[in-house]
Order: structure tokens, then sequence, then C-alpha cells
């Protein structure tokens, strides 16, 4: 017999491949080994030129500390109808008396409802209300999903062919390119507003409120995109009949879409007839303005800090909650606030779109993990039963823990990059973010003249970067159209979400400042 | 503002509905409410007329006795980093210390590769070579995915399209129809072999090994069908370039493929050059010989019984393991052996094709539930320290001791079924199993001398079975083509797996017995 090769199988099999699954492959913008993720592939090669402590922040994940759960414990039985008391100990201790009767385990580990089990479900849409999110019509409805990229991908499954034009933010979590590239959609790219703190307007800049009415998508560019459709770049393709956006935290840029501002996109897609498909896996991770001049400020560790507070005061309420004819699908996941290891997310929206993806579902996942779903809900159910509060109350108060937490991380980072030296001599900006997992700097390379590119630039002094042992995503990669973005293309995103602790940002920051006055005063590549 | 009604929803936003999504709706055989799944749409209306104590073997699941954790339990952190032992008890005594390193919660609770955790893969890929199923080739790979039907959907996407033609078992599990129509293929049924075991030949048949030859795939047919393709009922359609087969327990019918069947399809794969889909949910749900004089005996029981004899004797292997080119791809899933909640499944197969379904599976739903791993992976680490046996041995066990409960069950229903009035007056005949969920019964008929057809026969005789608080699946449901299939029409299929005890089964086939003897001696539908 002759061993077939890889090659040999391609060669044979890639006839069997349809063409629909053909466009189907990841488009990312990191390595495919996420430790390296920062680097370029021929610096790939070389990493063992950097330091040992290496500090990946071009990681989005949360740190294991957010994680609400420490063991998992597991009563195995020894055989099946196994009915004795005497059950095995190695992996636990006493049979659980807490587990919720309406989530018990034979129900859990049985088949489960496609759109989700429904104690979940109730949890969930009593907490979508419950936060103020619900929208103004009835008709509304959420389903489960395997976390929120497989929430996308079957959003854009249903909702965009061949003949579908997507709206993207300009710097955009890039793997949804997959997810519409996927279905065969083309996507458009529209501008953001991004402030920036510099040295200069450091002053005038301290006193902006939560939620920044400048920051996020820049209305007026997508209302004349739109207006002049026939008349612009894209003319070739077909209006848009969705919008993509990641509205609080943006990733990559960190910015946050105010209420107002939701207001005026509102007004567009219904003149437009857009769907706005509303990415929010940081929403709930809202920071209270930085303090500039007292920068270890954090209200939420006030004593007299409430729920209320946070909902009436911090948190961005969703587009939902001000969508009154179903033309806005929110997607949440438990990744951030909970674990990413769950796979499980949801997506709010009108019945009738919500029913388009429910089936879907069942043809292809079906529900999602129940033990996953399980494994949440009981960890909300104990946390109700230990505050003696209503589950949607503790759950709330953790994710304050959890907001609080980021706050600190968002708060050292902050401070120890405004007391820098390059901050201080112009070598990069800040985005200040008021929510989410990410820090964003600008480096000036206008300062420099002209001398090269912004990404010419990023290239160059990301070995700076990597040298100093700091690992960052260069925003540029997220751009669907570097010359559209050709302002912003000094963005770097870094993630506060995977340290340890805020003393290993205030060290990342170190050696960002120092990349940056070593790469601006030797100003030579290399 | 006016309150949108579904149907304003529906009207507005069918607009955006992919076509590609459109054809993505589920194909059953089960009423919406899997309670009724037995009943009509009308009897669904009229069920409070059956009995209070119905038994539903119409549902293809296992009981919850087959599930080998009793419960789970969590503990608990008070707030994000945690670090104290003064951990939250109400729902856990001790910190586990048996977790295994490998797989340790901060590792499970995080992003996990899309192909699975490793520890995870590594067990399922040494599994696959210690019962003897590893392909002849060495390129071959696993990709794990939510559970068999998201296995089947990922296959049918990434191999079928449009002009795809797909083989399918005369009676098969319907919801891969969804999958393959789906993807927008066409399916083309092939003949079975279903020996029944009647009233005259029940002396004959007592001796047939295991894995009878006859029994599955009519090879004989199915050559024909593809030599001729040009000429017969499918030439309007491309030749197949993928067979789908239940190969174990087959549902609905539930015969099994013996290895010499398995050979002589493997050869007409390579003649014709498709590539098999194996799925093989029952594969492990072996059960011995039924001994028609001495019903209760089940080897598996005895106390020299090893896993040694299991998989030489017992087990049939994979089509895998005859496949010397890559043209086999293999489905199980955690769903049968361990509980279908979990969703998880896994797809063995050539490295090229495992690679299209790994892309598909990094655009879509990413690796599956990370905390699912992890509890089917403690529990085997567990299982093999409390017995001091490698994970594959333990694991092994405790298979063996699920197909011991099936064998227990399949051998109760057949001895009460053979044993039965109707049985002895050649009402009905048996499919005698030797593997999975299933025993089914067909109904003859053939005896009232075409008074009927079969399928108005099933459905006159269904309003007894009702009556009498017996639920069943007719078989005909299940067929492609009933034309095709009309001589075994009669069948119906009921699953052993749902019932609580035994005891329930025998009631069941008492209900059977006095639902044919109505039927056959008043002959009056109702």
């Amino acid at each position: 017999m002759t061993q077939p090769t890889y090659e040999d199988l391609e060669k044979h099999y890639s006839k069997f491949v349809s063409t629909n699954s053909m466009r189907k492959k990841l488009v990312s913008f990191w390595h495919p080994d996420p430790k390296y993720a920062h680097l370029e592939d021929d610096d790939y090669l070389k990493s063992k030129e950097t330091k040992e402590d290496f500090i990946p922040l071009s990681l989005g994940l949360p740190n294991s500390g957010f994680f609400p759960i420490k063991s998992m414990d597991l009563n195995i039985v020894d055989h099946p109808f196994d009915k004795s008391s005497n059950l095995h100990k190695h992996n636990v201790a006493t049979v659980s008396k807490e587990t919720p009767v309406e989530m018990d385990l034979p129900f859990v580990l049985q088949y489960g409802d496609t759109k989700g089990l429904s104690p979940m479900l109730e949890f969930i849409e009593n907490f979508v209300k419950s936060v103020g999110n619900q929208p103004l019509y009835n008709e509304w409805d959420t389903v489960i999903a395997n976390g929120s990229n497989d929430s996308l991908f079957k959003i854009f499954e249903t909702l965009a062919d061949e003949t579908t034009t997507v709206l993207v933010e300009e710097f955009s979590f890039v793997p949804v390119l997959s997810a519409i590239y996927g279905a065969g959609a083309k996507a458009v790219p529209t501008k953001l507003n991004i402030p920036v703190v510099n040295k200069d307007n450091y002053e005038q800049t301290s006193t902006v409120p939560y939620g920044k009415d400048d920051e996020g998508i820049d209305v007026e560019y997508m209302s004349n995109l739109l207006d002049n459709w026939s008349l612009g770049p894209y003319k070739h393709l077909k209006k848009p009949t969705l919008l993509y956006t990641v509205t609080t935290g943006q990733n990559p840029t960190g910015v946050s879409t105010s209420m107002e501002k939701k207001k005026q996109i509102i007004a567009l897609a219904k003149k437009h007839d857009f769907i706005i498909v509303e990415d929010d896996p940081y929403g709930y991770l809202r920071m209270p303005l930085y303090n500039r001049s007292n920068p270890d400020e954090n209200i939420y560790k006030s004593a007299d800090f409430t729920t209320k507070r946070y909902l009436d005061d911090i948190m961005i309420k969703s587009y939902l909650s001000l969508d009154d004819d179903g033309r806005v699908l929110r997607l949440e996941t438990f990744s951030k606030v909970f674990a990413p290891g769950l796979r499980l997310s949801f997506i709010a929206g009108n019945k009738y779109i919500i029913k388009q993806i429910h089936d879907y579902t069942e043809v292809s996942t079906r529900g999602a993990s129940s033990v996953s779903q399980s494994l949440v809900y009981s960890t909300l159910k104990t946390m109700s039963k230990r505050d003696k509060k209503p589950m949607v109350e503790a759950w709330l108060d953790w994710i304050i823990q959890v907001a609080t937490e980021y706050t600190e991380r968002r708060n050292a980072t902050l401070k120890a990059a405004y007391e820098s030296e390059a901050f201080k001599k112009g070598y990069f900006s800040v985005i200040e973010p008021s929510a989410g997992m990410f820090v964003d700097f600008e480096i000036n390379f206008k300062s420099l003249n002209g001398e090269f590119s912004d990404i010419e630039g990023m290239n160059r002094i990301n070995k700076y970067f990597v040298k100093n042992g700091l690992g960052v995503v260069l925003a540029y990669k997220m751009a669907l159209d570097v010359e559209l973005s050709k302002d912003h293309c000094g963005l770097i995103r870094t993630a506060i979400s995977f340290a340890d602790e805020p003393k290993d940002l205030i060290e990342a920051v170190n050696r960002l400042n120092m990349s940056c006055v070593e790469f601006f005063e030797k100003r030579l590549g290399n």
C-alpha cells in the first residue's frame, strides 16, 4: 500500500470541497500561535531575541482571575443507574443540595432546546429588561449561541449573501470579516471619530463626561456616504442593508458610542432601511471618568455605590432600548464577564429574524452546551442565595466587581502613560477609554515630518516593542482600508485584560515609553 | 408608536434573509414538542384521550441513568482575583485536588483551540487507536464539534453544494437531510437489507452470529445503481460523491453493518470514487447475540468478561480501519455513551478534509464548550484513578456497562415480543438488533390481503398505539422515498433508551401486542 501524503489528499479531495465552504476561511490579525500574536511572521522566528518576561498586551483575553468559579467538582457514579448514596468521592465531597431544581443535572445532561435551556433564557430575558435594554416594541426574542463568533456567523449566514453590502467601522474586530465574506457579502468601512489626548490638549480634555458624544461612528461621514451612495466610491455595490458595530469599548479603538449618537444612527438606519448588528461584548465593562487630579479614584469602590447608580449613570444602554421597529440585533456574550471557555452567547432582536437564526441553529449546532448554560445559571443562583438578592442583582454585583477591576487597570495604565517622558514629549497620544478591555495609544509619526508613512513607522517601532518585551496589536492590521484610515494608522491596541496585576500594565507602559524614546530619539529604524 | 406584529416583521425583514439561509430549515420526523413526537398533529390535539402513563418509545433519548456523573459542585469565588482559601461553600465542599493538571480550570475557562483542547484530542486519538479504528494510512486527524448534528452540518457544508448527490440509506436519520438540502445538494436513497424474525422463520434464525452479513446496505442494489447510473432513475443527477450511513444499530432500523460488508462498500467507494460518511453514534452500544433458549443471558455480565473480548469479538470496527486512501469520515459523539447535554462530538478522517472542516469551524462555532470537554476528560481521569487503569481502559469499562444495560433492555423487549400473542399469530415481525437504542417491529399488513397500503395501515394502527398509551416512530416518516421502501413501510421504531427500567419496556410490548390484536381482529380502523 502506498501511503498518501497530505499533498496527495489535497490533490484528490479538493474537488469535493464546496464553493460555499471554499470562501469560509478565517481572516485574522493574529499569528496562528496566540502566544506570538503580536509578532510578524519574521519576528516570530526571531522571537528568542525578546525578553524572557515578555508582556503580551496583544492578547485580548480576560485573565483567569476574572472567572467567577474556582473549581468544579464532579460526583461520579460507579455504574449506570447507580442509585446508591455511596458515591465515588475522588473528586467531590458531598452531593450538592443547592442545585437549582429548575436546572438539575439530569435535565442539564439531556438534549436541550435549541434556543437555550428555559431557565437560562428566562434569566437572559429578565436581565435584558432589568438593565433597561428591552426594545420599545413587543415582538422581540432571544436565542442562545456558542459564543459571539458563532452569533456573528449565524447572523451573516442568515442575513447576507452575494448581493449584500455591510457597513463596518473602519477599524474592526477582523474575524467578523470571515463571517461577512463567508456569506459572500462585501464589507465597506465607515469612519470613526477617535478623540485622542495628547500633550497639547491634556488640560482641556480633562472633564469630558462618560460616553463622550463625539467618539465612535462619524455620523456625518456615514450620512453623506449613504445619501450619496450612487455617486460615491462604492457605487458598484448595493446600498448597505447591515451595519456591524462594536458599541462599547470598541475593538480595537476602545471608543464608546453615546446614547445621543445611537439615536442619530437609528434615525439613519430608518432613513436608509438597514439593520444594526450591535456587538457588545464589553458593554458591561464600563469605567467611570478617569480623574486626572486623582488617578486612583474609582467610584465603584465607594461604600454607597449602588447597582441603580451603575444602571442610571454609568452603563450605556443598548441600541435595542431605542428600537421601535425591530432593526437592531444585539449580541451579548458570557466570555468577558464570565469565561470564554463556556462558548456561550445570545442574540436579542425582532422575533422574525431571531426565528431565522433559530432555524439555522436547528440544522447546524443545535443548542449551546447545556453544561455551560448550567454552569452560568448555577453560579448566578448561588450568588443570589449567598447575597440574598435576586439573580439579576447578584449578577450585576459581580459585573460591577469585574468593571471595578478593569477600571483599576485602566487608571494604572493611563496614569503611567500621562506621566511618561514619551507622552510629555508628544511621541504618543492616548485614547482614553470609558469601557472595555483596551487602552489604545497613537504613535505620533507626524512629528517626524513625513519621514515615512504611519504603517512603515509602525513596522519599525514594533521592533522596539518586541525588543523591549512588549506585545501590542498594530491597529492598521484591523483596518478595512488603510488608505481611508491613514490618519490613524499609528494606533496600537493594548489589552489590559490578560495581565495578572495592574503593576504589569505599569511595566508595560514603561516599555512603551522606552521604545518610543529610543525610536524617536535615534530614529534609525534598524 | 405603532407596535409591529410578527407579520409586520416578516413582511419587512424577509427581504433581508439570504437565499443560502432560506433553505436551511429543519427536516424532522417529530412533533415540535418532543413529548408528543409520536403523534400526528391531529392526534396531538386529541392527546388527552391517551393513557396517563403514556410510554414514549418514540423518543430516541438516553435515560439519565446512563449519565456517568451525578452532580457537579461549583466552588464560587467572592470577587475577581479572590486569592483567599475562604471560598464560598454554598455549592461545594472542598476544592478538588484531583483536577488533572493538564486540564485545570483556568485553562478550561479560557479561550480554547478550535480543534479541541489538547488533552481531550490526545485522549480521542489514543482511543481511536486503542479500539483498533485507526486508518491504514498515516495522514489522518480529528476535530471536535458540538455534537454530531454539528459534525454533519459542517461535513455537508464543506463537501456538498448544488452539484452534489449524496447516497443515503432508504430509511435514515431524517435531520441529516436538513444538512444535505441546506448545502443545496440532493439525496438519493439506497436500499437496505432488513432481515426480520417472524413466526415462520423463528426457529431457523436463532443462531445468526453477531454482525449478520446480510443486514444493512444492500450492496448489490447500490452496485447496480452506481454501475448503471446514467441509465437509472437518478440519471438527471450527478453521480454521488458521498455516502451517508449510520453504521451500527442504524437509525431507525437497528441493523448493523458487518466487516465483510464494509469491505465490499469500501471497494465500491474506490471504484466510483465517493466518500463514506460513517455516522456511528451507537457503535459502542453493541449487544451479544440474543439467546432464545436463555433470554436472560448477557455475556457482558460474566465474571471473566474482558475489554479485550469486547474489542475482539463484539465491537464492530469502523470503516476507518479498512481505509487506506482517506475516503472515510467517521463521526462519533459523546451523547449516547456520556450525555447529550455536553454537545460534544468528533470527526476523524483524512487530514485535508479535517482541515477544511477545521477552517469552517474557525469561522463559525470555534471550539466546542471547554467546560463540556473538561467534564468528560475529568470524569475519565477520575475513573482511571479510581480503577487504577489507563483512561482508555476505564472508559471502555464504562462503555461496556452502558452496553450491558442496553443488552438487558433489548433482551427484555425481545423476550416479551416473542412470547406475545400478536407475534405468534404473525401480526408483527421483529428486527432483532445487535446494537444501539432501537428495537424495530414490522406490522404485517400483508396478512390483510391488500386491504390497504402499509402507510394507510400504519396511520390506522397508530391510533390503537396512542389509545393504549404507546408512542412509536412510524418508520415510513424516515423513508426518503416511500415508493422505493414500500415493502418496509410497516416498520415501527421503538427506542429502548429512554425508559427508566426494563419492566417499562415489557409493559410497552404488552401494549404493542394489545394494539395489534385489537387492530387485526377488529380490522375496522376506527
